[in-house]
């Protein structure tokens, strides 16, 4: 897909002004430090600004504030990082494939396809399921009774979604996933064994979601687990049963939810962050990387938990076993106060 | 598989006894809040004790303590939880296919399979495995040569199973899984790269057994890595080569085993808790989310480790920096004590 | 692929001296503890000599030293982990399939494909991928457009290589892993919703390279993500896009690169030990497990964070709780010494 743009034309597209050089074809974007003639950059970490004088890109996505300095060729927006992300979408290198469904794939009689859609080799859809207009499932992907997936979704090769899991429009799911498994739903009996809690409620996600791979959302004990509109979730992240995701939150790899934890709309997850069950986290709460929830947060900002800093080992070894003993060095110094206020 | 049962037949099935109403049809489970009257609910947690007064359930499940305050319809069980489990058993959503083997299905002529067993489109069973009677092998799994899968066993779709698996009976493996891929063995060489080590053994689990979604468990290096009867694990759990699993032990989502790690019996593992390689946790041990644990433990009982508190990330940066210090702050704690031993 | 050789044969082909019996037919590999008598063991962990005296292997490897206090058979190596790892490849288990596509694979006309290639059932393979002479791709695997596997090169059952990965010679890709999916690239928009950055890179991966089940490395958002030759990553590794792994670098289970992490040559990091975005790890660090890089290391060596000591939960919680607190327990200590210094 990718393919030539005039300056004037990508000035055009992103609604942006173009200062300098305007007919120059670009064929792809790059860094500053490697883009060639016929691509164009962008400045959006101030780290990077030294590489602006000396780039051969053809033209560079910047704020005004930046092009103030430039000499060479500019793309001026207020929102570079954005306008670098709509300009992606015409260099995009997915290629689709022409709708279709191919002669391997198993489709239920009852499974309802809409148009243009692109079913791949050994694709298996189950009884009852509907796939919406414009969608595209890639090979080896498996979608249980009664699913629905909305008009325009994509699931990549080697999705798997259980029964009774409805996913709204747009969506794109990355390979690996696995949505509707069961809920972690466990009893306990007399004995020392566990009789399984069938799980049966489903999965319910919102439109605009993208889901990457090897991520698990898994189905509601009794109600379904949701995902809001807009959200995005990366990588190996685990969404437990009932859990709730508000629209526009983005979680980066390794997040995770366990069961019935409820978390508010644009809230930003960092990699690894979780959040224990029947937990509540309110809109707009950021969590630095590997920090762990462990009771509901009720206002809005950024916080964090476990990721003590990093140390050469041997220094790690003497200061991580103080830990174990902070207790009894709290209660020294406060001995030691007390006895000062005597002493004095 | 959802159906209607009257309240009588419920208490009859769960040998619990009924108060109240005793034939209303029931046709599903709720929580208090949002059941219908059609509906079952339960009391377990106490803190949702404050929704019984209102709920519309047709009856509730609840301790014989609850059931003296309440005074709608009560279906009275010693182990309310352990009841709706059970309960859950006759309402789930999990609608099989008829027993056949997909004309698309590829099986070596030598894999043995028992009757009214389940094999969909596009499974691949490679030479000599066993599948047993009434087995469940959803679309796209992969049963590599020799592995055994036990009657009454279930893999949902996109499980892979390598050679020289063994499972028992009545398993549920979810989608995503892979058991039996190589154990991580390398050996250093003089300059710098790795050799393999071949992993000899292969991968041993009892009856029973449910597997979450994405897990793995690799196969041993020179003897079978071991789960026990009864083990529950959750998505994206992984256990290393040679590890042990004792019976009825519990691992919720992303809890791990390092190589050669042993666990006892009845133990529970709090989300992400992991144990180290060749280290030992005794029976009846509980792991809170994200311990790591790094020696054997021998005793059972409750064990943590850095899961530190949550805190807003200002705060946070203040007080993590200063663990860096941790070993000089206990020092010159040390030194004031002293000195005013001496000032005394 | 199990096969019988001579104590001497094996001496032959691991290059070590071998002292005592020397035609005893040995048929495995096994523990001190466990082997039996047509069966080679080994010792590399001293604290496993206790059962050099009681083992009925055929002979033991070891080094020099331990074989100056044995009596029984020896293999002596300099680097008896090394030689046991070279003699496993005589035993291994993993049986081949032989050389052909099978019928119901489906690959696109323009696949190149070399010579003595396994394409297992239901493997679909994409215009312009190329498979090089002795590849081994096993059932239900998918590669996308363009995308390149070295010669001898293994694909396990359900392998995912998106479109544009390279991958070069003899690599082992266990199932379950995903490889090229987009990397996590969203752009806030003023509304708080989010829109995609297109990944236009791929994903390119060095010579003899082993990757675990269930790893997912990401493509680049305008280059490739790279990991170099001889690199190891264990199952469930996370590798953001555009992140750098160099040569002969090992990661165990559950470790991560965040996006742009740069990580040098021959590092060894423990389980769940990551990296955030961004940030440079020079050649030669070790991280223990489950440590956070969060700023870049320059210097080779040792580092840790995060995995506080091992406690009882009821110590924890007292100790852990003081972690919220420790900012200003290091002022209050502050305050004593000031104070000392005033009284004396």
């Amino acid at each position: 897909m990718t393919s030539e743009l005039s300056l004037a034309k990508i000035a055009t597209l992103l609604g942006v002004e173009l200062r300098g050089e305007t007919d120059r074809a670009v064929s792809g974007i790059n860094t500053l430090q490697d883009a060639k003639e016929n691509e164009i950059s962008f400045l959006t970490n101030p780290r990077y600004k030294k590489y602006l004088s000396k780039t051969r890109a053809a033209a560079v996505l910047m704020t005004p504030a930046h092009a103030s300095d430039f000499e060479g060729t500019a793309l001026i927006s207020d929102n570079p990082y954005l306008s670098y992300a709509r300009l992606s979408a015409h260099f995009k290198i997915f290629e689709p494939n022409i709708p279709q469904i191919h002669s391997s794939a198993v489709l239920d009689n009852s499974v309802s396809v809409g148009n243009d859609v692109f079913i791949g080799p050994n694709v298996v859809i189950e009884a009852g399921a509907s796939v919406g207009d414009g969608c595209y499932i890639e090979a080896n992907c498996f979608v249980g009774r009664r699913s629905v997936l909305g008009a325009g979704s994509r699931l990549a090769a080697n999705v798997t979604l259980y029964h009774g899991v409805t996913i709204g429009l747009r969506a794109l799911v990355h390979s690996g996933c696995v949505i509707g498994a069961d809920g972690f739903g466990i009893a306990p009996t007399a004995d020392g064994s566990w009789e399984k809690v069938h799980q049966l409620g489903g999965v319910s996600i919102g439109d605009d979601v993208e889901i990457g791979a090897c991520t698990t959302i898994d189905r509601g004990a009794l109600q379904d687990t949701i995902i809001g509109n807009g959200v995005k979730l990366d990588n190996q992240i685990q969404i437990g049963h009932n859990a709730v995701v508000g629209d526009n939150t983005v979680m980066a790899a390794r997040a995770g939810l366990a069961g019935s934890a409820k978390v508010g709309r644009n809230c930003i997850f960092g990699g690894d962050a979780c959040v224990v069950g029947h937990v509540t986290v309110c809109d707009g709460v950021q969590l630095t990387a590997r920090t762990l929830v462990t009771k509901s947060i009720s206002e809005p900002g950024s916080y964090s938990s476990g990721s003590t800093p990093l140390m050469a080992t041997v220094d790690w070894r003497k200061n991580s076993v103080r830990i174990a003993h902070l207790d009894k060095l709290a209660k020294r110094v406060g001995k030691l106060e007390r006895e000062n206020q005597t002493t004095e």
